[in-house]
């Protein structure tokens, strides 16, 4: 007999559209449970994260009453995870441990099983995860046989499940066959049967074992017709029916309970391969991609496959910036939570921050992932959360110590210290020592961080490269990973990176002749040194309703010397910057100064739902999509989704540019330009002697 | 000004032999801080492993002195570490902490200096050490470049540190410059000095970071020489005194406080390059080696290299159960010591088992490793130590648990429950699903483990690759990474390969033509299936002084059924076993049937020491050493530094083979056979009826 292990993992990203995730249903999640009915001799295991069942039972609690009746007829086993699907290794001990718990409760209660198995987010696989399973009730856990690949094994070894501990506690590990995974449901059902059938001659009691994600059964392009109309799905169900005599459906505890381990094994951080190349740097993912068409080409892909390895997955806060700060903040507002004594507040700030975990919005595969602004909206918008409860709980515990806050504190962990606001309506983040930049403007009202901005960055696909992957077989369906994605030449004409993270604040010095494109397309000259320079805080305290913040460079334009002060004030609405500027040179400084300011706004770079209005002119519903040049005092921008207006000052005479940031990145349907903020950047042509000085202040403001 | 970081890293193994540690200080510690302290404007990092200090402040120590001296001129600064020099990602949290804690302290009293970072043993990462290092107040690691290459970094961004985090705690990592690790003190101090000039011209304030093996410095081959005689380190220290005016030896502590991180990094499980290599099962690591070689002559290695990985340290825990089982038992130890009350017995308890983490034993690379038995030994000579020590605390804790104990406890982590009893002088462990052996047979008193014993395996230097190397210029010396070990032609002859754990008790059915040297070449038919057959304990339980556990296995010789039961009765002396034999076919089984038991007597297998006595026979010294066969009843093993003899008796005339087992492996100079156990096998010819019985007791006791 041949032991198969089918399952399924159905998972939506916190902060997912509606829309999607219902047509996700009804082309998958349902449609596979209805078909699994009517095969009460299949059994399969199955996984929803914790945020897909609360939308489950929110908008279909039907369907949670169908998983029940699954259960209890033992049909299906259940596998637990991390509630939110967050990835095991970048949350702390502590939450590893209640998003299992989370889930575990949650399967319990709604469909009467006590998950004994769980899913690991994206396999993402560390040492440090084993002990918050283990100690959370769970006894196996699956991952790819990449893994075994990576600690040394040979596919004939992986029919079955391996033992691995941590400070002697044990925990069942099943790999998951790749071979079946890009069979299944992607090529005829007779392809799959012929290969656990070649399973079943190698010997008795083997596993063979398929999870993958519940997606594939319907979603993914072109896989609802493959699966449900031209029923490859009822067709495999009936197969293995039709196949009882040697393949039997069974659970993972079944396994666990019948058949011994094969052996004991120590896995490294590792991934799916796939994984291990996105996490990689740009360059390097893309030398490893040549490497891996290179030997593929010569035919030695399979004898390099055991030794070849990209990154690991927390690469991704090195690789993203923007990540790295969700991710930091996200850190440090949980350990700041547990301080606090327990009660319902703390309870609700501790769920915003689970929610602010799930993975999706800190990473790019071949999903959008970090590159779609509502993933990462969806966590700020939960920290912004967590960071409410946490002003009540700690006002309520410390007497006296009210807000406005700041606090000196390496957030980002690059070893420098940065200034953190907080005012009872608003967070802020000033990075002295890169360029004196704001990097977080939260609206804690709106629940909105107003500098959740995404940089244009060289991708690995972004150059060419020959596709390798053979062209389907007519009656098939392709998996994500093998659609030819060459990219539209015409976003390709587009593609430009930035050299700086676009955030608020940034001191740019340049030719008054410089064009808005060529400013907007990093093909200009930039000829001050403070865009990534180092500012000092020479100054900080408490003023009027407000903290302020002097920052002050000594840097240089052309060469020559030039003071600049920034005094910040944070304010509850918002920021209001006096600019002093001084000609320390011996000869006339002749330049262009401009402040550039990035708004990611929710609803502006989408269809409806966005106004602008340019100082006291009607609205202009197009000004966020295009460059343009003009002479105003004051731009607003007013957006539905957020609920709110974002009001920009300045008290001179100014040239304005503005433009929409957009990144090019892939996806699972080819590549996607993404707007990511609205570039605001009003400028002023200077001409001072040695020693003058010039001053302005600029005000952005909530209105 | 280039920033040198320069420093070494000196350990001697729990175990080894005094006279060689004290060849090692002679040719190596001593004569390098000499010379240091000769060039006070020379600033070097020293790690000194806590059981080297030990023997150091036991045998020199003056030596203490001395380093107090320079520590205290500021000199040097000296790191911490694991205190017996642990794989740290293999011990427990609370462990690690201790271990690293009891160094920082000692150096702190002996010293005066508190280390603020450390040395990792082997280089060994896992992201689960971060956290101890961090909260035992450790602010910075070292590391080799290579775990920075697996994560995606290129060689010219390494001159710095970076920081990492887990949980937001960060920690400072230093890559090891590997280049400077090949050129010090192999090749001329020129060329260390171009390399270190071409890191000045390449920009300021640059580090360059070049910390390795201690004892490269006058003990590893032909160093002594070249380094003191010829003066290499006079010339290297004299070279950099000369050239201040741009190159700065300052310490780790110091860059810290004046030069900000490089940048963010997450280092993914890894160890140096070779480790990567060492720890895959011998096969991979073969075609590893050998797809190394290959891209070398295709001139693709560069290329490649950022991507090639083998496998992780862990796994040596699979590679050789025999370390498997040292690790699980101290595991056991480590956790169950935890649950006694803070005491001084606990601590001493403590203590043992910290020594028996000391790595050396648990792995094999260049040096010799696990297959060296005195570190084995010496593992088990304090796990057995902590046993005791455990015994005191749990008899004093829990009334009425009293010596004799028997548990049943998946003790290696293999799924399957072995049993584990204690007496007062004596342990055992007998796994029934693996051939009904007795893997385990510790005497307290003595503290040996006579089971410590090692298989004779493959391993990928057995078979032969082209030696890639160049040859080293003249005037220089190689590394012995380099040294061709070609492996002597004899000692290849010899290789031969167990298939099964050599133990005791072991269940043999052959041909009673079968000859010895066959047998001891693994060169035999085996006709039984009991070896590694299952045994069901068929009843356990406590019997006058002692425990006795029957075994039972209804298995196969030449295709027919026969039932074997084996009656296991561990005393405060040793076993006495009795065995059951009954023909359980239809015809007549003609048979030999043999009782395999392997001794690893530390004395044996050394020059001197080692008595054999024979039944009523004078002592006849060369018994060990070669292969022999007679007919006795008895035999007798004396071991003078053991300081016990061990009988081994049986109660029906028998044929009686016995032979050295002994394995080949390298070492730093080259192939090394060494004794790992005296083999001994009474057996008989069996001629049984359908339905007949046989019966025999042996006994096996010290005495």
């Amino acid at each position: 007999m041949v032991k198969l292990l089918f399952g399924i993992h159905c998972h939506q990203p916190v902060g997912n559209f509606d829309f999607v995730i219902e047509e996700v249903y009804k082309h998958s999640y349902l449609p596979f449970i209805e078909v699994l009915k009517r095969f009460p001799c299949v059994r399969v295991s199955l996984h929803y994260s914790g945020c897909l069942l609360e939308w489950l039972e929110n908008r279909h609690p039907e369907f949670l009453g169908m998983l029940r009746e699954l259960a209890n007829r033992g049909q299906v086993e259940i596998l637990g995870g991390g509630f939110y699907e967050p990835i095991l290794a970048a949350i702390s001990e502590e939450d590893r441990r209640a998003q299992i718990r989370m889930l575990s409760r949650f399967v319990a209660e709604r469909c009467g099983q006590s998950p004994r198995g769980m899913w690991l987010a994206e396999r993402v696989w560390e040492p440090t995860v084993v002990k918050a399973m283990v100690r959370s009730g769970i006894e196996y856990v699956l991952v790819d046989d990449f893994h075994f690949i990576c600690a040394g094994f040979s596919p004939e070894q992986l029919y079955g499940y391996y033992l691995t501990e941590e400070e002697g506690e044990p925990l069942a590990v099943f790999p998951i066959d790749s071979r079946l995974r890009y069979l299944t449901p992607f090529q005829a059902v007779e392809k799959t049967m012929e290969y656990l059938s070649a399973v079943h001659r190698r010997g008795n009691d083997l596993c063979a074992v398929i999870v993958d994600d519940g997606e594939k059964y319907g979603s993914w392009p072109d896989t609802y017709d493959w699966v449900y109309n031209q029923g490859w799905l009822e067709k495999f169900f009936a197969a293995l029916k039709d196949e009882r005599s040697w393949i039997e459906t069974v659970t993972f505890s079944e396994v666990l309970e019948q058949v011994p381990p094969l052996g004991r094994v120590y896995l490294p951080s590792a991934s799916y391969f796939e994984m291990g190349q996105w996490s990689l740097p740009a360059e390097k993912a893309f030398a490893l991609g040549r490497l891996q068409q290179e030997l593929e080409q010569e035919g030695k892909l399979d004898r390099f496959r055991p030794f070849l390895r990209g990154g690991i997955w927390r690469n991704f806060f090195v690789k993203y910036p923007e990540s790295n700060l969700m991710h930091k903040k996200m850190l440090d507002l949980s350990r700041r939570i547990k301080q606090a004594p327990a009660s319902p507040a703390r309870e609700a700030a501790q769920k915003a921050v689970y929610r602010a975990q799930s993975n999706d919005a800190y990473w790019h595969g071949v999903f959008g992932g970090i590159y779609l602004p509502h993933l990462r909206q969806a966590v700020y918008r939960h920290l912004l959360e967590a960071e409410e409860w946490l002003d009540r709980l700690e006002q309520e515990t410390s007497e006296g110590k009210a807000l406005p806050s700041c606090r000196l504190v390496d957030i980002d962990n690059d070893g420098r210290l940065e200034v953190l606001v907080n005012t009872s309506r608003c967070t802020f983040g000033l990075a002295a020592h890169r360029g004196g930049q704001v990097f977080e403007w939260g609206l804690k009202t709106l629940r909105v961080n107003l500098l959740n901005t995404l940089s244009r960055r060289f991708e690995h696909y972004h150059r060419h490269t020959a596709v390798s992957a053979p062209p389907p077989q007519a009656s098939e369906v392709t998996t994500i990973h093998h659609r030819e994605k060459s990219g539209d030449e015409e976003l390709k004409q587009e593609l430009c990176y930035d050299w700086y993270e676009r955030r608020a604040f940034i001191d740019h010095f340049f030719s008054e002749r410089t064009a808005l494109a060529e400013f907007a397309s990093c093909a200009y000259e930039e000829r001050g040194d403070f865009v990534l320079g180092e500012y000092t805080v020479s100054k900080w305290g408490y003023r009027e309703e407000g903290i302020e913040i002097v920052l002050t460079r000594l840097g240089k334009v052309d060469g020559k010397p030039v003071l600049l002060q920034k005094a910040v004030w944070c304010r509850e609405d918002g920021l209001e910057v006096g600019y002093r500027l001084v000609n320390q040179g011996d000869s006339v400084l002749h330049t262009a100064f401009g402040v550039e300011i990035n708004l990611a706004m929710p609803a502006s770079g989408g269809e409806g739902g966005r106004y602008f209005i340019q100082g006291r002119l009607p609205e202009d519903a197009s000004f966020l999509s295009q460059a343009a040049e003009e002479r105003v005092e004051q731009v607003r921008l007013a957006d539905e989704i957020m609920g709110g207006q974002i009001n920009l000052t300045w008290d001179r005479p100014a040239h304005f540019w503005r433009f929409p940031l957009q990144t090019v990145s892939q996806s699972e349907s080819g590549w996607e330009k993404t707007y990511q903020s609205s570039v605001l950047l009003p400028w002023w042509e200077l001409d001072l002697q040695p020693g003058e000085e010039w001053e302005a202040r600029l005000t952005l403001r909530s209105v």
